[in-house]
């Protein structure tokens, strides 16, 4: 598929990806303290790696789709610390937690904004350099590239009304 | 965390587990044509990786958690091959979808038969070997190891009742 054809078929409505800015910032700002940059927002046309550590959260209901939080290993490591106030290994059930409760945390912010009656998974989160995520073709897919003093993340909107 | 400490608390509900048990049964013979011996099922106290590719599940509502399918490379090749009736190139945008269709088939009915009000999100397909998918460290993971003549894969179920 041509970008073109991608991003053609891979509108968005920004109704449904202003919550999700908005809970980012609310949520680093909160949480961590730290001010988040967002930069411009472009349309996954082809499956390919973000970052190191993805968090993955599931709508469904009346949005449907799948909203992953993607970080660099420096990034999510600076993050947890801030988080957990404390130094916590990486790779270990008590860091992933860390990172999939911040996702948590932005995807049931954003769902409230949304005011839909969806409801969203507990966060899966996925480990390892260079893995790819790919969702159900029929949704197209919004990056939203965000930095912070403590590096940068992204948030990937796969979702649409059901 | 020890082996034991983990198996102690990670003790699944059988009747959470047997639906997913048929319904893989089910639908490898219904759409693929394949007999799906099951191995030994185990606690998976640690995150570590399974398998190449990941199709990842959430579950909301009066079951919450997460059902991930994990393939070996060379065996969703098979597989997506016998489900489309044609070679489909790995790793592009059909051949995750058709990984993702076969893992929502499986939760699907295992839904329609743990009769529950869930809802299920639409798949995840992670692409990467070595990946790790980790779940919230406060519901166990059950692997279910299968095997056809496809190859290996394995149904890894993180569930509860909420």
């Amino acid at each position: 598929m041509s970008l073109t054809a991608a991003a053609a078929k891979g509108t968005i409505d920004a109704r449904l990806i202003m919550p999700f800015v908005n809970s980012t910032r609310n949520v680093l700002q909160t949480m961590l303290g730290l001010v988040t940059t967002i930069d411009r927002p472009r349309i996954k046309a082809v499956p390919a790696p973000e970052y190191d550590y993805s968090a993955i959260i599931g709508f469904s209901g009346k949005i449907v789709g799948v909203v992953v939080v993607s970080f660099r290993r420096e990034t999510a490591i600076k993050m947890v610390t801030a988080f957990a106030g404390e130094v916590v290994e990486p790779d270990t059930s008590d860091f992933s937690d860390a990172i999939g409760e911040l996702a948590n945390m932005i995807a049931g912010a954003a769902k409230k904004d949304l005011g839909a009656v969806a409801s969203i998974s507990v966060p899966t989160v996925i480990l390892g350099k260079g893995h790819i995520v790919t969702r159900p073709s029929d949704i197209p897919c919004m990056v939203i590239p965000c930095s912070t003093e403590a590096g940068e993340f992204a948030v990937e909107i796969s979702i649409k009304q059901a």
